[in-house]
């Protein structure tokens, strides 16, 4: 047992996604694309009470259940630069970079198959994502194949690695989005689906998730003209599910005159750190 | 489509493994547990002809098979800090830094399942080894659960960071060993994968790999001594397979006075940089 451990995990731009609810939350979650960035979310964990998130005091759901399903009391510091609510799956890596720091802290034994199942069912139950942990636990740009924790689930990733840049505006509800009425945006999910496995680059990547965003009428006026507004610079944009921020490969939004935030594709999942 | 591209892919120290050969390549492979390292293989491709490695023309037949899968001619340069044929995967790095690479430099188009899928094919094909390359496209410690490429594989990980070191004193014949009769190898590695998988702890990982270096007969009497020594030094270390290399965790190989290269887990797998 060692004192205290930290954990990273990226964050998670999704392009597109299906909703695929179950009744076990481990074989509960979405199809889809997403990029993970080499920004993300830092979690420091020892034994004693609380959370705190970039300091001050607060509570995320799914970093509850991870630490009700380890039998884990422990102060949790959840540290990140990225915006909250705005489609980064800041709770997902929260609840992932806690599964592996109280592995490590109180000596739990598991695999890193097993604390993703975790991470994953406790987003799932907590309402606040489908598909980000298994993203973030991968790394890269991954495809969700197939929905679900490890043992049910099937991923790939596209080959890339290039600079992205995102603008955030705001917030949206995950919650009342993937509890509500998904029938149409599940189907707009799987079509975008169907053409990257077919073409699984970057390119295809950003076209099928602006479409996405268009058929899943999720895309706001704000977010729409900042698109076109990358598009007729040259660039390739789109929104992030779910949350008011709009993502572009390479220098696309400063290229359009944005003050963007600028990272990478992240070559590693979460770890240990 | 690019001028060039770069991939990086870690070393990989395999610690114990069971061979599952099988007519299809794909479905061929190993059980097993090893670390990957922050140290690796770069290769750079280019169109043109020709390999050099480290600096001199070579041949590694797996590259050779990977861009006759991918229909392309190419320059290839691997460059490489790690000592060749001694345990660390370098000709299974080869073939998949080749296969990101030239999938970025002939834009072939393809997921990073289906290259790992073609570089293992490869590295099964050439008889150098049977599971680095879905370990190296993963990153971290792998567990291979079930052989071959991802289609038909599957794998857990333990969750580790620490440093690595390890002290190397030659080669060992891979295709000698794994073209050879392997059952005793192989119930060995099942063996240590039964108690690995039930509890996946580096501790554990270390003592199970021991014990398959001596059930399968591989340990050689100066390797032995130096395993021995570490471990009368309070450390924990074991032999690489296959290559006449020990490995241990921490500084154990330092702490028992020897003079080891330093590394670390690798938290990215494969990757073009």
């Amino acid at each position: 047992m060692t004192d205290s451990a930290r954990a990273f995990v990226p964050g998670h731009l999704t392009g597109f996604f299906s909703a695929h609810p179950d009744e076990d939350p481990t074989k509960a979650g979405s199809r889809g694309c997403g990029i993970t960035i080499d920004e993300g979310v830092v979690v420091r964990l020892e034994p004693g009470e609380g959370l705190e998130l970039n300091g001050d005091e607060a509570t995320i759901e799914a970093v509850d259940r991870v630490l009700d399903a380890l039998r884990a009391t422990a102060h949790v510091v959840v540290e990140t630069d990225l915006p909250l609510g705005a489609g980064f799956g800041v709770s997902g890596a929260a609840a992932l970079g806690a599964a592996l720091a109280t592995n490590a802290v109180f000596d739990r034994g598991l695999s890193e198959n097993e604390l993703v199942t975790i991470a994953h069912g406790a987003e799932v139950q907590a309402g606040t994502g489908l598909g980000d942990v298994v993203a973030q636990a991968r790394g890269g740009v991954p495809t969700r194949l197939e929905p679900g924790a490890p043992a049910h689930g099937a991923m790939d990733g596209i080959p890339a690695n290039r600079p992205i840049e995102y603008v955030s505006f705001g917030k949206l509800p995950t919650d009342e989005i993937i509890g509500g009425d998904t029938d149409e945006l599940t189907a707009a999910g799987q079509r975008a689906l169907s053409a990257l496995v077919a073409e699984p680059t970057m390119g295809t990547f950003m076209e099928v998730s602006r479409r996405f965003a268009r058929e899943a009428e999720l895309l706001t006026p704000d977010i729409e003209e900042v698109v076109r507004e990358v598009s007729a610079a040259g660039g390739e944009a789109s929104m992030t599910m779910l949350g008011e921020t709009v993502f572009a490969l390479d220098d696309g939004l400063s290229a359009a005159g944005y003050d963007a935030e600028r990272c990478s594709v992240s070559v590693a999942g979460a770890h240990l750190r």
